[in-house]
């Protein structure tokens, strides 16, 4: 499994046309073989860095590949997109817990 | 629930030495009234932006804010930090779903 995190720019005041655009391209993604999961996040400050970030787990980097085929392309290379810049990478997960495992320390 | 999500930007090398000092930071928050879980991310690509995502989950972001008491500074303060910057910030999830659902809609 592993996870792939993209964080988006999105210009003020724009952030329900870049929900449209994304959500069409996350339905095409989450129909693919080997998607397992997502979450889509909004920042809670208008003003922050990245506006939204997706956390997208996949079955392999292979899997996550595969899908990026021409109809992902043919989504992404629409012109309106140009305006929400993405920074895009895949990540493993190295350390997690939850606060029952911290208390379980004590 | 909100979502807490940090960036971390670390020269290429360094990667076990930025994972205990996060690591000591993290145990720290881990105890806190309103920690609920984590997960940091490593990048496959050694060359990536940020080589590291957390990935963390709070109660509330009057929580989140709370747990930033004297103990956290005194532990991010310490000058080694400086060498890897972080983007932080506050999230909400705003769309989820798992390739099941998708699945379901055809």
């Amino acid at each position: 499994m592993i996870t792939f995190i993209n964080c988006f720019t999105v210009p003020p005041g724009r952030e329900e046309e870049f929900f449209s655009l994304w959500q069409d391209v996350n339905a095409y993604m989450a129909a693919k073989a080997g998607f397992v999961d997502h979450r889509l996040h909004r920042s809670l400050d208008p003003a922050a860095t990245y506006r939204f970030v997706n956390v997208a787990r996949w079955e392999s980097p292979e899997a996550w590949q595969e899908a990026h085929d021409e109809g992902f392309r043919a989504l992404v290379q629409q012109p309106q997109w140009q305006d929400f810049p993405s920074l895009p990478g895949l990540y493993e997960p190295v350390h997690e817990g939850s606060r029952r495992d911290a208390a379980a320390e004590v």
